[in-house]
């Protein structure tokens, strides 16, 4: 087992419940919201209770152990049929990252072999899934931290930290990697409108960790480019196509272009969970769009006129040619394309 | 005169008291302020209740007025060495905007002159002052919106509209302006953090328009151009250089380089007034920097951990070379540089 996390524990099993941190309230209030229902696991995931495209991953597995629990305890050895409806809510609650669909697939295709009630062969595949996270997370850190010069400046965008994962993060991952072994020296955050991501939690697990951050409005982050010595932009994914185009969260695409007019390199950290091979290219993502009002109001407060309408797609598609290195946990792309990430698949 | 202006009249001289629409509180309230000295002004320029470059340049001269008014009652004919510390605060109240100088040093070089009570000669200026910035408007308006295709997609940033000059706006004056005349179908809005001008003040002013507006967050630009088919980003400025380069809101510059990316054009609307030969070039002017607060709390609720550290660069500029069109009321300069520039204000 890896190293413990920095003591952020966003997804615990406790007690047969899972107990979610409440991402919605960080940095003010540290709250856990216990989950007991497949149902309850999908209200926390739409209602962004849990976030980040590997975290969603865990939750949605424990998700189907209380389907699978439910459906045994209403219909016995039919429970294969029983639990049909709660895994398909589960597979939708969000639909652009793939590591969602790809725990439920996984608890899905265990489940054929089960004998008898399936609640405790498939808590135990829950459980290896959050620990394989968990280690694919300090992997992908050693591999990307070594990527980077020493003293380097870099930028984040969201938060791919401890909070989206099993703990210590998929770009934070990274970042604590490299900035313990003096590869970085500063790091500034993007705040992430509309769900603040960046102020709240990428700053918070910064803060926690004593690494030096500056956060910075979305739109700075042009400026600081030039005037700060950037060298990387390190951002985590939500789904990579089999062509390496990269969702992931509103405005990765705009950073990714201008780190490459301004000479710096971009990183996407993605564990394989988040690696989609059925979808051949960006153009094939399922772009979630949220309602409005995530924009227009702001901590309850209305801010703009309320006749006015907004659009609030919440992930965007980075071109593979933009992407300089794709970090995972079996190995690194550089300039990632079809023939090499089939090629890295094939590998494992 | 010009045609009245959409009855958004931010600026107002009233019985001997400049009358200020509060920007801060806009759009749940229209509450005005009123001033009645030089401080006043002074302070309402710092606290953002007037914003925009050529509005708080006419703040600016309308403060003028209440100084020379408090130099002759207090100093007679010594008015001039009175009102010195007044002036020297007006033209400091904000440092990027070049309007506000102008402004102000086009009022001192007119008291030279002034023989007796200087109140109503300055007040005559000032109020030509304001009268020239909204002809220049839609003057402007006229001159860019010639430039657009019919029923095309536009998108701006921050708000250059009525609000943040005498009327009409600039960049907002070219979507007034080329909306009416069927060459702009619809506008994405950008919601322009850590003030929101708009979504609180641009979204307003459009809505009131019945232009179609759709609300992004800043991050969204990218994005947005490259699925909306958007052919214009449309700005104002708070300064532009002797060479061209253009020194606007924070985001401004990112902006440009990703419409450049997009084949998107770039037009800055700017009266001459904004325009600064003394400043020979971007890397000169002035980057007003302001408090983190303004971004780690939003509505008096503060998102980010207290321990964390924000930079909050309000401007950034935007090199001559990412500018396609710089609309001034003088005529257009299209690839703006030095002799292009210097070659129109020769020709005034």
């Amino acid at each position: 087992m890896p190293r413990s996390s920095h003591s952020v524990n966003p997804i615990q099993w406790h007690d047969g419940r899972l107990r979610l941190l409440d991402q919605r309230l960080l940095p003010a209030e540290e709250c856990y919201v216990d989950c007991e229902s497949a149902a309850a696991v999908v209200e926390a995931i739409r209602a962004m209770i849990v976030r980040g495209a590997p975290a969603i991953g865990i939750a949605g597995a424990y998700g189907m152990v209380f389907a699978a629990r439910a459906a045994w305890a209403r219909s016995g050895q039919g429970w294969r049929d029983a639990w049909q409806a709660d895994s398909h809510a589960l597979r939708g609650a969000r639909p652009t990252a793939v590591n969602l669909a790809w725990a439920v697939d996984r608890m899905a295709q265990a489940a054929r072999d089960i004998v008898g009630d399936p609640s405790a062969p498939l808590l135990a595949l829950a459980q290896q899934l959050h620990a394989d996270d968990l280690a694919a997370n300090h992997r992908m850190g050693e591999l990307g931290a070594v990527l980077i010069d020493p003293a380097s400046t870099v930028i984040t965008h969201c938060n791919a930290g401890a909070l989206a994962t099993a703990g210590h993060g998929t770009a934070l991952g990274v970042i604590r990697d490299a900035y313990a072994s003096g590869r970085i020296a500063r790091v500034f955050a993007t705040e992430t409108r509309p769900w603040l991501q960046g102020a709240r939690l990428t700053a918070w697990e910064l803060v926690r960790d004593g690494i030096p951050v500056r956060l910075i409005t979305d739109s700075s982050a042009a400026h600081v480019m030039r005037a700060e010595g950037v060298s990387w932009l390190i951002v985590g994914a939500d789904r990579v196509a089999a062509n390496g185009d990269v969702a992931n969260k509103i405005g990765t695409y705009g950073l990714a272009l201008l780190a490459r007019a301004h000479g710096a390199r971009v990183m996407v950290v993605a564990p394989l969970s988040t690696f989609d091979m059925a979808t051949p290219d960006g153009a094939a993502i399922n772009i979630e769009e949220r309602a409005g009002e995530e924009i227009t109001t702001i901590g309850g407060h209305r801010y703009a006129p309320a006749e006015v309408s907004a659009y609030n797609p919440v992930f965007d598609v980075t071109p593979a040619v933009l992407v300089d290195v794709l970090v995972t946990e079996a190995g690194v792309i550089e300039r990632p394309d079809r023939a090499r990430i089939a090629a890295l698949l094939q590998s494992r």
